[in-house]
């Protein structure tokens, strides 16, 4: 196929099936899109696909006002919040966008309650705790589900820390996670579930909600990873 | 073989297989059947064959009354509990159904506590909380089970709302999925599973029973899958 | 190799490769042994041997006394209690013994608790709770560890009731289930570990002691797969 | 490549790849190293690398002052915890290392709680609770955050005992294990996480922290593995 957005949608394509091998979806659930900045472009999984018969076609390209490009399908339903998060936190870098009903990132949702930062495989990822958004009303329900979420999504994080803390749990619903890339955005959903997981055990281990990650440990953590004198991983040559 | 339903056969033995490659059963347990509406007729697994030896030959086929109309082996067990879903449920358009004993779901069964819609993955597919049927009493079991059985199942999900709630508990022993065909009854006992585990998590989350999702988000997230306007999957062409 | 009892290693073998298969054990844990009643020997694992390594040569056969018949290895350490409870129970029909460290049977072990009969899913393979046996005093453990155990073994589960409760849980260590062979013996152990686990989780839903089958429930299930107008499986022809 | 340390990389590459069979971690997280007491150096995975990618080239070899001696790669971001580990366990035998954040053992490392003794599966690998290191102080860490740790470590397992307690949870991080090779750190890491798992799952059942295993249990378990009469694994030849 003579497609000029061949490159976004073999990427994004590839994203999404990640999310199968990391055990982070079953069914026709979950969904990646990837932004290409320059052409202003997004491409995302249609709606309702299976995964074991997904292929390039079935990845949908979008501007940002949600217009059909190219692609022959109908986009996933949650494209309006895809859309929303990139026009949120496209210029502060983000590039590729998940969402899943993980299992146990989806029950803090449920519970509207942000994980808490308990340990440093949370901060070594998420500068803080990963913040639920408000409940909507009725009224904003009524009025526009999916930009009263944007509004909500906002006031979580706002587009400044976007990435320093690239997941949000939607409230009632399930996670969403973002990245500088599609892979990025697939490994912060899979990290966002791990520490899901990590905080649920912990807060039924004790019996109450554990305490937080102590400062001068958070500070240290983060910043051999993200700070100025950062010691971790490869330098770029 | 010359077989005249072969093709249902062929595709309950496809579901079945499904069940193992979902994580859905152990061993021999679990079965799934699928309804020929035109012929009169349903097949079901074999009782008591493991899935790594099952072939098309497994699948029983039954009248509505459990008069075997082919096949070698003696049906499954739980063969009473399929033909009594058919005949409540079959004019409303179920084709399959699908019998586990699934951990979470049959935790729930053996609590005799329904599980609560709490989040829109639950309403994406079930609409209100699964329901546990009634505590047979001694005298009706006595009497006959299966029977009594399917009074029990008509009282917790009446035909009308078969379509919209395809899913139930049997108190004590273990869930009954369905859908309008063997594949989709499949996908409904996955997802019921899923939720079953959900559930189990934010109770145990919370340390009680946690709170509903507020009506407003229950009737947006149905209604845009399952509502007039709905905007969820492909559209058929 | 001209082997007598080949027929019985290759059994034997198989049976402990499906603890594996069947996510019962990691690393060298746990073992499988069968008895040759006519023969008056067991075969078993050879002590320490992982398990991808592991061929026919590292089946130890030993008489009912302890003695090497067969085989270059030194069998299992666990070897005492599999020969106990071959004097127990050989003449009642056992003809395979397993012992792992199977997560949840091992935690109900380790908390000195049986294993409550709570839904179908039980009742169905094991006729009422699954015992733990009793602790062993110093003097006990100090007089001949093994030999005390298979006292308290035999105090907890009587000969004449031994086909109907196949698994024991030994205080403090870990569960050993048995069978009519050692295919049943694997089966029975992974039937365990599943009951256990949903106890587990039954228990932690209810923040208490669930309550038990009601008595009528229990005897139908058992009835209608053991009892004497049994209805479940095929018909031996 | 002719390399002198040929046999050394490629031992803890192939333990390192044990990390992902034996799922313990994902993504890029965790390492193993290997120690040549006779050369004075050590192998250790680079940082940041993912488990598919990797191949011998990406283990670095240092000397136990962390001066690399061969190697293209930057080591990985926690070589100072593993070079204080071999200065203080390497002469009693110490020969390999490793770390994860497993899920379970990184549980009670963030809840700041050794794991208790609470079966003989415990004590079969571990001669007592596993123990949490204390909380580090802001100026501990802000002089010098691996070496302050290290003094930690040696409070919390003596070099004498170092080959009776092959693990240890950092205070809010993650767990190391260690052995006298690097395969025999991974199985340690490996029944570190199991018994961790089983002590969550047996103080959640009974929501309050659990009796440990009586003194009289644990020493006819730790002695028929490693006492002077052993009668675990086979005799060598």
């Amino acid at each position: 196929m003579n497609d000029r957005f061949h490159d976004l949608r073999q990427t994004v394509l590839e994203a999404n099936l990640e999310l199968v091998a990391r055990n982070l979806v079953i069914s026709t659930w979950g969904n990646v899109s990837g932004y290409d900045a320059e052409a202003g472009v997004i491409a995302i999984k249609a709606s309702g696909v299976t995964y074991d018969e997904m292929t390039i076609d079935h990845m949908v390209v979008l501007d940002l006002d949600g217009t059909t490009v190219a692609g022959d399908y109908r986009p996933s339903t949650d494209t309006p919040t895809h859309l929303a998060l990139y026009r949120l936190y496209g210029d502060h870098g983000v590039r590729g966008v998940v969402h899943t009903h993980s299992k146990f990132a989806t029950v803090w949702t449920q519970a509207m309650r942000d994980i808490p930062a308990l340990g440093t495989t949370h901060v070594d990822y998420f500068d803080g705790p990963i913040p639920c958004t408000r409940e909507l009303t009725p009224a904003e329900v009524a009025a526009g589900y999916e930009a009263a979420q944007a509004v909500a999504i906002e006031e979580a994080v706002s587009p400044d820390r976007c990435l320093r803390m690239q997941a949000i749990l939607l409230a009632h619903h399930a996670p969403f996670a973002w990245g500088t890339s599609p892979e990025a955005a697939v490994t912060n959903a899979q990290v966002l579930e791990y520490v899901a997981e990590m905080a649920y055990l912990e807060s039924t281990l004790l019996g109450r909600t554990p305490d937080v990650l102590p400062e001068h440990m958070h500070v240290k953590h983060r910043d051999r990873k993200f700070g100025a004198d950062a010691y971790y991983g490869q330098v770029t040559r």
